[in-house]
């Protein structure tokens, strides 16, 4: 029989209530035909008090102490999901992670998943059984230790099983309805989309568009495994949620599919930098082993043998990047006047597949914001993404002109 | 070096303060020498949730998914255990049954411990480990499925591990200081045993001084494991506490050391029973394949082929016990007048090793309960216990006189 794997997250599953609705949903598919894998997460809040406690308890952890006590969650969810299953007549049983096993690698709390054996839970689909609930977001470590994938983990749980055994279609079940061309919560007229090119739909996630862990969706695009997000708390169609897939299974796009922001951003500028070759390894080297997630960068002309350069890196990470800087020149590596951090700055981002073969879309961006009276202080592009650093009290303006200005409001 | 093991009880664990107050015991031990093996029960309340769960998803549970949900709660608190010893400076790690092995059979929420591997432990012992904390009340099935071992199963996990280890001793921390001779709500004069016989404390256990879990006492008689009973909530000397030992570690003893009641026990008397060779295993056969546990029988003389057939067994079971006699009855396998079922009495039972070579402790036991008007429905007696059944307005009147009368605030 097809397999289908079914994610549920922690409000999805946040009560008995919620559980029993899920495993409605689930009974949906198995009379459809399908073998069905279950992946939850813990109850919501769960995660929560359980990292509280270890904090509380050991502020510098153990990291394999961290994991035994927050996998905890998912075991329980599991058993329960198990069992309100089996009450509706459905033959299913819970698996942990080890039990699986789901093999990951021995960095806990931020373990990647190597291998899931599935000659276990194929045999019990051969002798009956129906569902297979799995408590997702662990796994277990090469010396039998359990281990957790990292926030948002079950996501990429959910997706490693549906490559595992080939099913037909991953569906996360969570509390938004799908993708949507930018936030409803600023832009009234913001769109639903149907289908979304796994590029597109990991440069929104890594944007801010928190409806997917980015690992979850960079496998599934490795794997080809068709990713559905949709709601758990109405009644679904086959053709609800939004489908997150390989580009060539969607036949037109607009140009621009979505406009992503993020408030957290920092603008950084090193005044009059000694311009040299390798300069730029000079700068970004440091601020990489120090952790710092640079995302723009921008090197302006140079003038007599000196420039000034331009990076941006999230709010929280500046007095990293500026301790990291400060020890490079006091090492003697790179030689600066000044760095100047400005923290009041947002981030807009216009993402779509079709940039590639369209051009004029940075113009039109650029323009769009000219309109409005927005000045741009810095620009970064790739394949199918422009992003634009602003003044933060402009964002939420920004974000309407551009989704009036590229016509999001339009299926195309 | 010599093994403790320390066994610590919800009330003991049921905040993150006293999992502190209960590694700091665990590190007095650890600094005179021991290596210790810790088993931690689930923060107090925790299980009772969690059952609460499974009952309310699925009244008539698959024991396996029961087990599966159960068993976390031990698994959060192994954790938060050894990350505070580990922040006590004291190198610990946690282990979840599975991990051990703790293997046992497949009756699952009862199952019985088979076997306990010590390799895993010891080598790190052997690697400068201090403490191994084991999640108590679990353990693996043959299949590979998280069993449960019943109510305080982490008693009996205790015990195991320390017959499995060669432990020196095998200390249960709890809420109450050690055994009593008897209730202390009851009798005031009620004295704290220093020493108690593995089988007078199997009799007060079963007879409903709930102080260790009985599997986990005959465990310990059986391996020779020296049991400590004692508060989590007081200093502790060594000497602290209520050690449960073989008799030939008791220099003196009384010859009562306890005296046990039992509330919740019902009289149920068969009226008029033919009697013929059998008739016995005809009623009680039928008995026990209900489940009901029958504790004391008594049988009048026969009179012209008829007899009457008193025996006492738990109140909430009398249901359970008509249905199945009047099955009997219909099958034609017996044949009374009458079932009369008299829930209105209790159980007080004298228990002492020394009775075994003193006669004149029952003689003693009637006049004493005769002085006091108190009428004696029916008697039982063993090696080393007698107990009556009594009306239950009586039940704490006997309890004090029968302390008094055997002197048990006395010591030995």
């Amino acid at each position: 029989m097809p397999v289908l794997v079914m994610k549920f997250g922690g409000t999805s599953v946040a009560s008995l209530d919620r559980i029993r609705r899920a495993a409605k949903r689930v009974g949906v598919e198995v009379a459809k035909g399908y073998d069905v894998i279950v992946i939850v997460s813990a109850m919501s809040g769960k995660t929560n008090e359980l990292v509280g406690w270890v904090n509380e308890t050991s502020p510098l952890f153990d990291a394999r102490e961290y994991d035994a006590v927050v996998s905890s969650g998912e075991v329980v969810t599991a058993g329960l999901m198990a069992l309100t299953l089996q009450e509706m007549d459905v033959p299913a049983r819970s698996w942990q992670g080890w039990q699986v096993p789901v093999r990951t690698t021995s960095a806990h709390s931020a373990a990647r998943i190597e291998e899931i054996p599935t000659s276990n839970i194929i045999a019990k689909f051969d002798e009956g059984m129906r569902v297979a609930v799995v408590a997702g977001f662990q796994g277990i470590s090469p010396e039998g230790r359990v281990t957790t994938l990292g926030r948002g983990g079950s996501d990429t749980t959910a997706v490693a099983f549906a490559a595992a055994f080939g099913a037909e279609r991953c569906d996360i079940y969570t509390d938004v309805d799908g993708v949507y061309t930018t936030d409803p919560r600023i832009a009234a007229k913001a769109r639903k989309l149907d289908r979304i090119a796994f590029e597109e739909m990991l440069e929104l996630a890594s944007l801010g568009a928190k409806v997917l862990q980015t690992r979850s969706v960079e496998l599934a695009m490795r794997y080809n495994v068709k990713l559905r997000v949709l709601s758990s708390f109405e009644e679904q169609s086959d053709e609800a949620g939004t489908l997150v897939c390989a580009e060539e299974e969607i036949m037109e796009s607009n140009v621009v599919n979505g406009i992503a922001y993020s408030r957290d951003e920092a603008k950084m500028t090193l005044i009059s930098v000694a311009d040299r070759p390798g300069i730029a390894a000079a700068i970004f080297g440091p601020l990489s082993e120090a952790g710092v997630n640079v995302d723009m960068i921008v090197q302006n002309i140079s003038e007599e043998g000196r420039t000034d350069m331009t990076f941006s890196c999230p709010t929280d990470q500046v007095l990293r990047a500026e301790k990291a800087l400060d020890a490079a020149r006091v090492r003697g590596d790179i030689n600066y006047h000044d760095l100047v951090a400005d923290t009041d700055v947002a981030k807009v981002s216009a993402v779509g597949i079709g940039m590639r073969s369209q051009s004029g879309v940075a113009a039109q961006m650029f323009r769009t914001l000219s309109d409005e009276g927005v000045n741009i202080k810095v620009i970064a592009t790739s394949e199918i993404k422009i992003s634009v650093l602003i003044d933060r009290k402009y964002m939420e303006l920004a974000v309407q002109a551009l989704h009036d200005a590229f016509e999001l409001e339009r299926t195309a």
